[in-house]
């Protein structure tokens, strides 16, 4: 009668992609910890300083902060759905995967969606926001802070102001950017906020923090259409995460014990350390990689720390390299999506992942894969380069 | 700078109402393990093994069984909004809550439904539906299996044929019933159903284990507008889950984990065995129950092993018991819901928590409880009477 299946074995690596980043072990020990109820008063208690810390990594006072029952492209569609009524003008920045994907939502929301591009690897500037607002009039303008598919970091301070200045509503994906670079909610006026958890904030996927505005509020509730997702309706969702605790769906426990661990060590750390930290990594990988004629796809001032897209050199064999580093050394790198296919490698240096180790381990195997290529490098400088600027970055 | 919240620190609770109940030990170890990335060889293994664990639960042969990434709750949105396209006509059966609430995704899908009622606590005749179905034709039924709002047992092997017969597509909530009773997808052409990790899998919420039948992957393949979820969206999460492994979203890794090793302890007990434990236990606590004078809210045949749900009985106040009980002994019941708030406590048998010692563990702290507000009835008899109830079961 009864059959069975392997034994559950998962590898350890070092994941230096895009995300899932390593989990940090206080988060995965906080996974493991015994399932409560979620109406349990100890439950409700642990709500109350996830949503405490989330405020604080978001930067904002935003009461209807909490994290959304899904990975971070649910975070994505809850933002979208519940500003959005059809027929609704958006304006969407599309300069890679996620961008494409928030318009691609927003069409599905019925939105009347006008779509800015800008080639991969490139940003934004206000001046060509601040023209196409000025014909479109939008309801809503969606930006992405931290492009996950070609390692762009979107500046959001003079941009923000442009949309709020043509009192339009500010969506901004943070999926990539929360605990790796700074996010300034109220500081920018941002009016929905959503991020991942799998990324700079060391904890497993499967959640999505997120923040509304109460001007963002005030609109969802005098809205004239119900939200299309009774799933992710932040009219209902803020009964269970506000006063009456009235049920809607049941949480995810675990995950969330995962990710209260994880905004623990963030805000022990202190959020301006966690960045500086990923900065500091960054630059020492980047070191690294220039010794090797590796090359970013990204200009310098508009690299994310965090999420490294750097050309697969001439002669090079991408899927090679990256097998290698994933059979040989258990390191795992991420290949480039849609126009980056086949051309980019992304290296995540993500929250726990952010860390010398983890850059001088990723530099020495690519050093040892490469050359076996048969690709010429002054042999040992990457590792070199790398400590060189980790002893300037400490002077 | 840094700030300090509060160590996690959950209490060990004994959880026997609606959801979530107990996490196996084995599932927890599972949650902890380390994360690997959503495409590395060895997750795509468990996506593989995942699959054919709950095919075999489901007891279908569909190619299309999966987790959807997100709680039951979830699971149900994504059954309904890709089936309904607007204007289609489904008609939903509601005798609790979770009939209700798929009756309200279905019109936020824009579907057009006609909703029939039956009292809380009672189930659908194959003839009342059958004469809907003549008058209605609708593309699609949903009927709740499991209803845990009420403890209801829905009888499904004559009514899917109804279903069939009128031709419309049979949609199925399981969320309550997957691994404690019965779930025949085969043999009963459904042609969508969903569950929830948290009740009768020993695991904790996260996850909807869903399936769809060939016929509904070609009925949403051939569909004139894209499902108005990109996050839910089956035709784009079939290339995910299916041969080309293309990228969707980041699936959600440490919560496949858990429920990875929670199918693993399903087929390692054996379907039918767990059944039949699930069954011995409720008989138990019925017999137990009884013998302190409280009666079920739903006719016997129609009861759900690993759902009790039981009229608080007269001059008993249901705070002042369940708190007494969570705060005394730790351990957790539902409350009633809506038309059942105040009146009725639901005592979950569910997966792990189907077990002798937490049978006796309740009837003994229920016992003493109700013997403090006074409540007449034969002291001690409830053990005894369960344990009789265990002694003829095994004999």
């Amino acid at each position: 009668m009864s059959e069975t299946y392997p034994e559950l074995n998962p590898p350890v690596r070092v994941l230096m992609g895009p995300g899932p980043s390593d989990t940090h072990p206080r988060v995965l020990a906080a996974l493991a910890r015994t399932t409560v109820g979620h109406l349990d008063p100890y439950y409700l208690e642990v709500m109350n300083g996830l949503q405490a810390m989330l405020r604080a990594a978001f930067r904002t006072t935003h009461p209807m902060t909490f994290a959304v029952s899904g990975t971070g492209s649910a975070g994505m569609e809850a933002a979208v759905v519940n500003l959005i009524e059809p027929g609704d003008r958006m304006v969407v920045c599309v300069n890679g995967v996620f961008g494409a994907r928030m318009a691609e939502v927003a069409q599905r929301a019925r939105a009347e969606v006008t779509r800015i591009d800008r080639p991969w690897g490139e940003v934004f500037t206000p001046q060509e926001l601040a023209d196409v607002l000025d014909r479109v009039r939008p309801k809503v303008v969606g930006l992405v802070l931290a492009e996950t598919s070609t390692g762009a970091w979107q500046p959001m301070e003079a941009i923000a102001r442009v949309v709020r200045d043509a009192g339009a509503l500010l969506l901004v994906d943070a999926v990539t950017a929360l605990g790796g670079i700074p996010v300034e909610v109220d500081a920018w006026q941002v009016d929905v906020i959503y991020a991942g958890t799998q990324k700079c904030l060391s904890c497993p996927p499967g959640l999505a923090p997120i923040s509304f505005s109460p001007r963002a509020m005030e609109v969802i509730l005098s809205r004239k259409s119900p939200v299309q997702s009774w799933y992710l309706d932040v009219s209902l969702l803020a009964n269970y995460w506000g006063q009456s605790r009235a049920y809607h769906h049941t949480a995810p426990i675990n995950m969330t014990y995962a990710l209260y661990e994880a905004l623990r060590l963030l805000h022990e750390e202190g959020l301006e350390n966690a960045w500086a930290r990923h900065r500091r990594n960054h630059l020492a990988l980047k070191a690294g990689l220039e010794a090797l004629g590796i090359r970013y796809a990204t200009a310098p001032s508009q690299t994310l720390p965090q999420l490294n897209a750097v050309l697969v050199p001439p002669g090079v064999d991408d899927a090679t390299v990256r097998s290698g580093l994933l059979t040989r050394f258990g390191i795992e790198i991420g290949a480039g999506l849609g126009a980056y296919k086949g051309k980019v490698w992304r290296i995540g240096l993500m929250g726990y992942g952010a860390r010398p180790a983890n850059v001088l381990l990723l530099l020495a195997a690519l050093e040892q894969l490469l050359a076996e290529q048969g690709y010429a490098f002054e042999r040992g400088s990457s590792i070199a380069a790398a400590n060189a600027a980790y002893a300037a970055g400490t002077a």
